[in-house]
């Protein structure tokens, strides 16, 4: 692997896996009244289209990362839609 | 502009503006508690290393979008260090 992709790997895997302590926090507290939903909702159908964009572009690494990162997300919006 | 083209630069607008409201609502409500400081770090960490991704391959569209998504949540974050 280059040192170029290796960047982008870590880039990619930072910006996914960012989104699972928020996850874990909001099911502990049950509280998610300062996370903004309407930054929520645009950024699942930002990562919405680059999931989309990956599977046109046929990007396997595009395509993971982005589908990880839906899902994150939707769960986030999910439970902060439950506790409210 | 091609269609694919387009879809990615809708796909990057929104993944980066998706932050404004976040930014906005923290600056409101003096309140960043169920925000994650973990998801804050990593997910900073993960963009500045997009933008070294962006500036090593001399893609301007990966530069703009990760510079302005860096700028947007290292705000969220200095507000959320600042507020609590």
């Amino acid at each position: 692997m280059k040192n170029i992709d290796l960047l982008g790997f870590i880039a990619a895997t930072l910006t996914t896996i960012a989104f699972v302590p928020q996850l874990i926090k909001t099911w502990q507290t049950k509280s998610a009244g300062d996370v903004s939903f309407l930054m929520l909702l645009t950024f699942c159908t930002g990562v919405f289209l680059w999931l989309l964009y990956g599977i046109f572009i046929q990007s396997w690494p595009v395509i993971a990362a982005n589908f990880l990162t839906l899902i994150f997300n939707l769960l986030i919006l999910s439970l902060k839609i439950r506790y409210e």
